[in-house]
């Protein structure tokens, strides 16, 4: 059988990765796949590097739309990233019936729904293992491999750069500016590292994992996003103190609430309690937890990014595409796990209306009754008490008093807060940061 | 679109556990699959017992024949276990043009190759997530979403039974025999748990991954077995103070000896350094750690046993049946991975050719020399020594020395351990537990 023809749009870190690899192991994959993978054209803007790369024997184009429009191509690989030439060329590639791989989450996050809708109108897959959590095959996992249950949450460490720098900021006591100066050193964190470090990405890749487990559309603008700029070695500290790991974690839930079903979709620094699996993933590792009503709690770990990584997903996907392009449409695995006339509509619902556990650290004059106060005001307030830290009084008799809540809506705690704030004895601001069991 | 039709043979733990999974998420994995999936006849030997879980709406038959041979059956899904009768009924089924699926482990362990072949020639698929590791889509991800990879390793705790007695060993200081007969109690023991603690049921599933990891037939009979039940609390604890903890795994490698490709294929107790996360997987949970040269490390985690996490595998594999049934069965994911007439021949090796690490317990009279005399024997052998742990003497003089080896191979490993246990000075035998670094 002859091989497929691709075309890759991008030949940055994971442009050559893929091609690197696809060369590499092209025996290997032809034995699986039953036939070759070829890359027979790439768009770049460098002109030179990339023919330095791919040699003399694939053509080298610098218009992306050369590639897309071009009917030799059968599958278009989109590994430029951002979302607005990306769109533009996904949908012409589309409308020219080509099957599309990409491992741009931004692109899917904001244009899945127009993406996807176009390529099933048209009979085309798009595939996009690469744009969550690199290597790891969690999209084929939670579409597929959980097929038969009712997803009842994901919990994912699914941005490296950040979760690099919190391992490091708790391993060495160093505070989040100086490790991300190391970070980008090292070349885990950009240049810009924004996206990263403020958890947009990791809003990206939940937005899709989101719509994958429970059958709804990408809804990122629905997304409650908190990064981990904010946050201070001391918490990391208590934290630990109290048994607990301090993960940005991209999180999404069914739930119910007044009676009405909702999904929680949600990036956040998070305590953990240090016996989970997923608390002890280090550095640059992704790992996702899922957990759904028939096989109970999952969990898939690896490299979240890196060119080969996410090289192993694109050829993946590529694989999966030519087994399927010869499947009748409708019994391809749909985009979004559900077949797309099957969409829930079931909202997200607003942080306010999350049920969560807390941590609460509280700078206080340390004075008699400070204590009570506290208590007081969780109690009227109807949030029970799991933990207490209390520190000794410090420099100018302040002191930090640390409590773990149990359960509660984030309403009521915003609302206690705000009345710990306006208490005589309390110092600047409530540090607040969610806590999941995930037991 | 009309239903899918199943028959289930046999109605056991996994057979109850599916049809509940199938019924309480019919809605769900219509909306995925696109297409409803519906018992139509079940084979049981308690027909009463069947007709229970089943109601009135639902064929319920003595002779798993029957099933078989039902023209209007899509789908054939043998739960009975063991592999005298199943083997005939698989084959019946696929000379029938239905497709299988199937959680038997120990039938694909040792009859996969004909049974592959036969669904081969014929055109129908035969699927197996159910058979390695439960709920955990382990067979999904090494065939599909790792496929752009040369796998390197697969080691995995794939049995439920000894990591819960390990775990519980390790915990609370007991012997072997105490936790199993709480395990037995508890029902995470069979009656006769011989499979299980020996490592057999471990193997069968081992094999299964190797074939598919590597592109090899199964090859059951060459693999390497060793169970827990010799294990002692002593060797235990003793890894537990070198940083270690021991868990039964299976573990296939590619390697190259004296210049030649072999396959590792090999069940055992193995010492593993406590900070994986691996390591840390404790009760009845399973996990499948693989290396692959483009992806590096991925782990994947779950319950690899019970009712419902089976089933979970069942009915995914049942959902990728029917949507893989209308590709043409060249574009089919191939049962091993790789496509049938691209399978290697590269031999399985005998154990003595494996490279690993050591965990060496030696009793000794505590003697002056003694040491000298140990450490002598195994630098002669030209195996280097990465730890060592020796106790104060207890009663009768005697003391434990342990000692951890740098890789070596398994030959000189047992020579040294020879002249070792040929000391005056040596009480007993040699405790020899391989140790992988799995870094």
């Amino acid at each position: 059988m002859k091989p497929i023809k691709a075309g890759l749009l991008g030949l940055g870190t994971v442009g050559a990765g893929t091609y690197h690899v696809l060369q590499r192991n092209q025996e290997e994959i032809r034995r699986r796949a039953g036939r070759g993978i070829e890359v027979a054209m790439v768009a770049v803007r460098n002109l030179e590097r990339a023919k330095r790369i791919v040699g003399s024997e694939v053509e080298v184009v610098a218009d992306p739309f050369a590639v897309v429009n071009n009917p030799d191509i059968d599958i278009v690989v989109e590994l430029i990233g951002g979302y607005d030439l990306t769109r533009e060329l996904v949908l012409q590639a589309i409308a020219n019936g080509k099957h599309v791989v990409t491992a741009n989450k931004a692109l899917l996050a904001l244009h899945g729904n127009e993406i996807f809708e176009a390529a099933q109108a048209k009979g085309v897959m798009v595939a996009f293992e690469a744009a969550v959590a690199g290597g790891i095959p969690i999209i084929k996992a939670l579409r597929e491999g959980l097929s038969a249950n009712r997803i009842e949450s994901v919990a994912g460490i699914i941005n490296g750069t950040t979760n690099f720098i919190l391992s490091e900021m708790r391993d060495k006591g160093l505070d989040f500016n100086t490790v991300l100066k190391q970070a980008q050193e090292l070349g885990y964190a950009e240049a810009d590292p924004t996206f990263d470090i403020e958890g947009v990405d990791a809003a990206h890749k939940l937005t899709i994992m989101s719509a994958i487990a429970f059958g709804i559309p990408v809804q990122f603008g629905s997304a409650h996003i908190e990064g981990i700029s904010q946050l201070q070695a001391v918490d990391l500290r208590y934290a630990e103190q109290l048994g607990y790991r301090i993960k940005l974690l991209g999180i999404t839930r069914r739930t119910t609430v007044d009676g009405k079903e909702g999904i929680e979709l949600r990036v956040h620094p998070t305590l953990v309690p240090g016996a989970r699996l997923i608390a002890n993933v280090e550095g640059a590792m992704n790992a996702v937890l899922v957990q759904a009503d028939a096989v109970g709690a999952t969990l898939y770990y690896g490299k979240g990014a890196g060119a080969e990584p996410t090289a192993s997903a694109v050829i993946a996907d590529l694989i999966d595409v030519t087994r399927l392009a010869t499947a009748d449409p409708y019994s391809r695995v749909p985009h979004l796990a559900f077949q797309p006339t099957e969409l829930a509509d079931v909202p997200i619902l607003p942080m306010e209306e999350i049920r969560t556990s807390y941590y609460l650290r509280v700078t206080v004059q340390d004075q008699l009754g400070v204590m009570a106060d506290l208590t007081r005001i969780l109690a009227d307030a109807g949030i029970s008490i799991d933990a207490v830290l209390q520190k000794e009084p410090g420099e100018k008799a302040r002191t930090d008093i640390v409590i773990i809540t149990h359960q509660t809506r984030e309403k009521y705690v915003n609302a206690a807060i705000a009345k710990i704030e306006s208490l005589a004895t309390t110092v600047g601001k409530v540090v607040r940061i969610r806590l999941e069991s995930l037991g």
